[in-house]
């Protein structure tokens, strides 16, 4: 069986175990103050080019997003995502769990712009009821978005202008973000990202960790960030567990240079599925691919590859998705080109 | 310096990295349903001697509190725990976070009673204003306590005939489960607490793993549990991590094989300290050891040797913590009493 | 100046006020405990046809839905809603408040259909990854709907049924009911909505009370409902206040009788607006009118009435709102008539 | 029977219900924007001697409560109260259930003490671990207390300064705030809380109104405290309900002269069972009396006397309250006073 069902399948980047293993046994303090913890976030900052940004650790993407968003808002704000954002649809409420409303924008191909969130913001302005309605406290953007689209820096350049005009944070959920910068589409660097949010975060999970997102503050942290993050049980006993991985994706441009292995074996089927005649749903530099199968077409491939049901198309064909990672074979990507 | 302040301070055991190392690249499905986490779970079943348990893996401790007890009340509930709870005192608000009270009993070392909990439930019942009230929906025990001491079997079958009699279900909190199993003066099993709760966790990030704790519903399990759990943010995607390397705690009796050593190493140190002339602030049979010292002793011995300040017992005088592992050595015990 | 802005402008019904009089200085328990509190119990149950119904006294119509809705879900699970309904615009973010996801359906007129309430259900039941998202835990219908639309008992009776399909509870807000049942469009009775329902209000605030609705769960109430209703700060010492005013407004129908002036002076103003050529945003039947006007017609008519704007319609005309309620002058109306 | 239960088992003052009654037909805007709001909003600012503050009506006293000290804390801090304060104990969780915890002092007839509280706070900043505890927010105080007993303005000078030092607001519960005023055993004034707190209450359901609490912040209020007015269900439609009664207390000293009736009659039973030999618990200047009463002797009174049952005092004897309120009759303590 191939497997291109998700790109959290496999385990660790190697380097990463060699370094859990090297380190073991040292003594090491709790909760993230542990030097290699330390050395992870002086590289990020580093990469960041951003030596006053704040950076914390974070095991998942979901409790990523919950503490980051509930920690931003004021209690009687929401946050401004795309109606298709993981946030407003698979993450089980866990937004709305901690008291917030998510204010759900229109997107293409996953993306908001910034034209609808000025407009929205300034409807909000000028309603006279605005009172009694769930004032817009930041806006979140997936980069890669949900179907592996890329904001360009200009779209994020004028999305930050909007959230500047009206005062409110804007926040880079970047659970794929390696993907993201390793695409040959995307002009946005870890730089400009730095500069134009006020948070983001950089995924570890999907690209070469066992878990493991670092959150990145360009600016400065909410006032007691740990304090919250303690609060909604986030907070890792072994900070080393998370330290010593984004120490080491960090080292060496690691997590560029894995992240560009999804990419390339991406492409290659991309290429693949065109040249055999397959429509893409839309077409993603990243390292997602959603195709529109027929469905007869879908069941033989699901006897030998494993891939993800995305929605129905229309009553004969489905979109479904192909997802590469850090770790996919290109040997697995040629066997899954001769089969289609 | 000897390293004596807590029980998270080294990586994990030996044999959970060769594991995590060997499975590295298998590609595996997400979210605790993997084959290891299953396998995990049969051996976690059979060591409690209860096959019809539901068995669920999530990272830390604070975490674990949050998830289960905001799981098991309902909303107008609160639960029960000692004053001195890790879920009063030092989990930052984590329960009230999820909108529920924390209602304080007295305790003993750590500990309380059936008796306290009887006339508290009875006092709550006979109270005619009670619907003013937040009604006590759970009762929460620390085993082994903040204090390292633990329940007899006695204490804990009695602590249960009350929570049956009022129709609430009891959680134990192991989070140092294991020094509890392993501590000779305990009388309690893994089965006899499998039978005594309806709800409770095994402890790894403790004792031996790099993070996780499972968490062992012996009769049944909160409907849509799952849910829950990614609704707080606390749903691990490499569901492998805490599969994995509770599968090899759970092989060969590795868990209470190690965590004895905890126990040994604190009882050297425990019989040392009392032959020297030290006052113990309680008896602890388990890997903590309470010490009164006096503040120019306590000076000086920092400067070798780390520990935890406890609290100030008199102007003279600070209780002090030192706590042993499953990877403390011996040799280091030594070294440390030859400096007492 | 005339007054068509909303529909509690004025205070409440003069009977009401006698009554609050007559009792004033009667010694009476407090928590809706009191004598009047049960007699308007008895009564709406009789009105409803429903003795075995379950009646709460709330004071205003945000706090019933958030009080009621929150009461009724489990905590993983959302309330299904119109996209323009009360509870998902000019709410505040009660409903995230108290935790829970509105999930928002399509509607038309103001009014969801069961077709597309059953559509949604059977996409989540058939999500594979419905683990993952907010689990539907009701519905939530506004009756009259911000509209002023209707349903028919052929469109509740359709939606009844798939939630017992899905076995999901109905709660219709009726903040306006009765401006509803009033309405000779329709054929819905409050004993239907006793039948069809498992929780509904009935407006007092909007109707004739100078504050207060009814809640009335027809089969039973979710335990510990008063506890709850405490919880959220929404227990009302003196529950004479809204006991007497009930008992008042359910008395010889008064509640019926006055509803029927809204209907009849909004009728008398839709078919002058019609008769002169204005037109209408859509036919509403009940109490409130939305009007497409041209806007220097717009500014020419606010210099003399009162009414409430809705919606820009295009560049040149603007929705506004006219509501009548049950003290509104039949002259007052065809005051406004002459201005039109 | 004779009524001594509680402080609100009568209706409103006449003079309230004749303002209700003059102003009911007029028409006013909704939400506290109405004439009578203002107006007593200017004569309460006027009796603080207090021009700049921000003054907002609320239903009642629980609902105060939550409202004030939920927008008052930042999402990661607790509010420090007496352990028998009224939000501890019975409000059935409201201030848990907003995400925040009640932090517990020591009492002294229901008085904390600036030396307790700086003891906590200066405990809490020393605490190295504090990052993992609930930092203390603000701080809550109810005068009168639930025991009757009332602060002095140097006791508010002392607590207000240590709130100061560790620069957290202090709000002052007045539910019965009148009964404080109006007792000759006090010092404080309207003026001195004003200038002493950053938030009260002036509580009317217990004093002469139907329902309502004013809130008054003597600085200035929360940022968009209507939104969270509003997100707790707690905006009143009909705002002129509670700024006409209000309008009315604030009238000609009507507040005070009423409350001094509660007094001169809680007096005269204080003074007769003193005579005819009972004990009282404590000595309560305000219109509360706290007497322990030997249990036969409770029943026999029962029968023809309503009190509260407070607590059990030994196995013979309980403590009951007998309250007094605005309304009470001098004939109905006579009439008690020859029944004792």
């Amino acid at each position: 069986m191939l497997y291109f069902e998700n790109d959290y399948c496999e385990g660790a980047h190697p380097d990463i175990l060699k370094r859990l293993l090297a380190t073991n046994m040292e003594k090491l303090p709790g909760y993230g103050t542990d030097k290699y913890s330390d050395s992870a976030k002086e590289k990020i900052k580093k990469a960041c080019n951003c030596p006053q940004a704040e950076i914390f650790f974070l095991v998942g993407g979901t409790q990523t997003n919950t503490v980051v968003i509930s920690a931003l808002l004021q209690r009687f704000q929401g946050v401004v995502a795309a109606s298709v954002g993981h946030i407003c649809v698979h993450e089980a409420g866990a937004i709305e769990y901690t008291g917030h409303k998510v204010l759900e924008l229109p997107h293409t191909e996953g993306k908001i712009s910034a034209q609808h969130l000025q407009e929205y913001l300034q409807t909000f302005d000028e309603d006279a009821n605005h009172d009694h309605m769930v004032f817009p406290g930041m806006v979140c953007l997936t980069h890669p978005t949900e179907y592996g689209t890329l904001y360009t820096k200009k779209e994020l350049s004028d999305i930050r202008a909007v959230c500047r005009q009206y005062e409110i944070p804007l926040y880079l959920d970047g659970a794929r973000l390696g993907y993201g910068l390793a695409s040959q589409s995307s002009d946005v660097t870890l730089t400009d990202i730095a500069a134009l949010t006020d948070a983001f975060s950089i995924g570890g999970t999907k690209i070469g960790a066992l878990c493991g997102e670092a959150v990145v503050f360009p600016k400065r942290s909410p006032a007691h960030f740990t304090t919250m993050i303690k609060q909604q049980g986030a907070l890792l006993a072994k900070g080393r567990l998370t330290g010593i991985q984004f120490d080491t994706l960090f080292t060496d441009d690691l997590y560029l240079k894995i992240s560009k292995n999804a990419i390339q074996t991406a492409a290659r089927l991309k290429d693949a599925l065109r040249a055999k005649g397959y429509r893409l749903y839309l077409d993603s530099p990243t390292n997602q691919i959603f195709v529109i199968l027929e469905q007869t077409r879908m069941k033989t491939l699901s006897k030998s590859v494993t891939f993800s049901f995305w929605e129905k198309y229309d009553q004969t064909h489905t979109i479904v998705r192909f997802a590469t990672s850090w770790a996919t074979n290109m040997d697995d990507v040629d066997a899954l080109i001769r089969l289609l």
